[in-house]
């Protein structure tokens, strides 16, 4: 039975990377019913891949037994810059985006709504909306990846400040003096706790980092050193990698502290590859977190590890496109 | 002609602090009729001094010609911690109150509603009802006194976070190994930015301090240093003291990039007694902040002094009493 207006269940979901998109399909109650990932020919250009993203779209709605009038809306997460409102992707070097109308460009090939917002941001309300976040009024969600990103949950709809910047939680400076990061701030969180930062922290320290496990299994080969290489040593008991993972956790909790004292909120959410990494992560961050926070605020603050791991990224996509179509749930701000 | 219930068009504010407090009468349009400022008798106890509001009130009421019935409410800004929905002060070493029932003490006494809020919440909520803040949709307010304050508007309504903590703008960490703060942690913008921050540093320099002309006005006294000395001085063009709040603006920007990155407000308004500095402290601190922040979200954000200089927290307070009582301006969320 083909579907009327009240009653499309269905959502897609697509996150958007530098080398990979994922497409979701995911219930107006946030259950992601499939995904696939595909990786971007960026040297195709912005029309070819955005009609593969019809192409799998299409797909999965027919391994479905699915039609376009069952969809409510596409969302898409994407990196920054962009522009929300318009629906522009300004730019992306990974991509060889530069504005890109993709609202426009993918309504036009699947005959659907389309809208776009940030991956931070879809991660967050993803995990608001259907994962460890649900039921809380304020949250903060953090993506520790090769930055740091963040989103911002207010009194159940997603905040994004006067001009969509809100929940850089990532560039809160926490070391005035400190490391230079992707942006060119010095000392900025991302700087110490994104997977990148963890890279370049243990090559600041090279005596230590040759006498690691994990030298040995790059076979000393620098430009192989990746966060997951050392956090996997840590987690085998390596004293440098565990080291620098503590480290790593005293400073994401002094991050933590500060958005405790300024946004309040019942719960962060962290997310993103560097949270696989734990406990090994999550405990000093926590430890930190609550020696500097006020007692008071940090009693009530809960600092979790995300629970949909790399799907939260398409499932809050979808869940923002119903924000903005389906009318279903607490609007943005 | 005495008014209904309808017609009350007169709001009480007070600004309770650590030695005097200010009461004032407020129009429901945000209008000081009149203000009068009065020393705490600390060693009196509680019921003494809430005696003393008490008869404040009425004589202001009296000199007015209006009465009790004009009164849509009373709204108190005070230090914390206290316990806003029971109306509870729960401990001021400086008034030396302890669970002292504030709400109930003095609605009992007036015979008109009361309500109870922070300090610097009541400051920024009074900039941003009949202030430099007006017509912003999102605000952050910072009160650079003794300690740093901060409040924090969203969607036109106070955001007070799950556990009454959010706007703490003053423990956001900008030097994780720096200074100790009086929180007892260590590199908060308190640390560097309040009043007595900006001695402690002053003093950290002895050689320099010796040399410049604050210390010759007080006579190498050092307990008689104060920001105020300094900053006259540095008005005048002494050296050191110019240098020291150049210094001291360049750490507020570096809070305020963390604050534009987290809330990207439209507008930071900065007050209290230190702000009185002005453009020696503001125009290093929109520099730094400039030079820190993505450029697309510093230039929407405005950073202005406080426009209603100590009647702020007067203004506000009795601003957030019609938010609770009166139904006429946005709730607080």
């Amino acid at each position: 039975m083909p579907a009327s207006g009240r009653q499309r269940k269905w959502i897609i979901g697509i996150d958007l990377g530098g080398s990979h998109f994922s497409v979701g399909l995911v219930s107006t109650s946030g259950a992601l019913q499939s995904v696939q990932r595909h990786r971007v020919a960026v040297a195709d250009g912005p029309a070819a891949i955005i009609d593969q993203m019809r192409e799998v779209i299409f797909a999965q709605l027919d391994s479905q037994g699915l039609t376009r009038t069952d969809v409510l809306a596409v969302g898409i997460g994407s990196p920054g810059p962009f522009d929300r409102k318009a629906g522009v992707i300004i730019e992306s070097y990974n991509l060889q985006w530069f504005d890109v109308p993709l609202v426009k460009m993918l309504r036009e090939r699947v005959g659907m709504d389309v809208v776009l917002d940030g991956d931070a941001i879809s991660a967050t309300y993803g995990e608001w909306w259907a994962g460890v976040g649900r039921g809380s009024r304020h949250m903060v969600g953090l993506t520790l990846g090769t930055g740091v990103g963040g989103g911002l949950i207010i009194n159940g709809a997603v905040y994004y400040g006067c001009s969509d910047l809100a929940g850089h939680f990532g560039h809160m400076i926490i070391e005035a003096n400190g490391r230079v990061c992707s942006c060119g701030n010095q000392g900025c969180l991302e700087a110490y706790a994104s997977a990148s930062a963890i890279v370049g922290r243990a090559l600041e320290k090279p005596k230590e980092l040759r006498r690691s496990q994990a030298w040995k299994e790059i076979a000393g080969e620098s430009h192989r050193l990746t966060a997951k290489v050392l956090y996997q040593w840590a987690r085998r008991g390596d004293g440098f990698a565990r080291a620098l993972f503590e480290e790593t956790g005293r400073y994401l909790g002094t991050g933590l502290a500060g958005i405790i004292h300024t946004v309040n909120p019942e719960i962060i959410v962290v997310g993103g590859a560097v949270a696989k990494a734990g406990n090994l992560l999550l405990t000093p961050a926590r430890q930190e977190a609550g020696r500097r926070a006020f007692k008071s605020a940090f009693r009530r603050t809960r600092i979790v590890r995300a629970s949909l791991a790399e799907n939260a990224g398409v499932i809050g996509a979808a869940g923002l496109a119903q924000c903005h179509f389906g009318n279903q749930r607490p609007g943005a701000m």
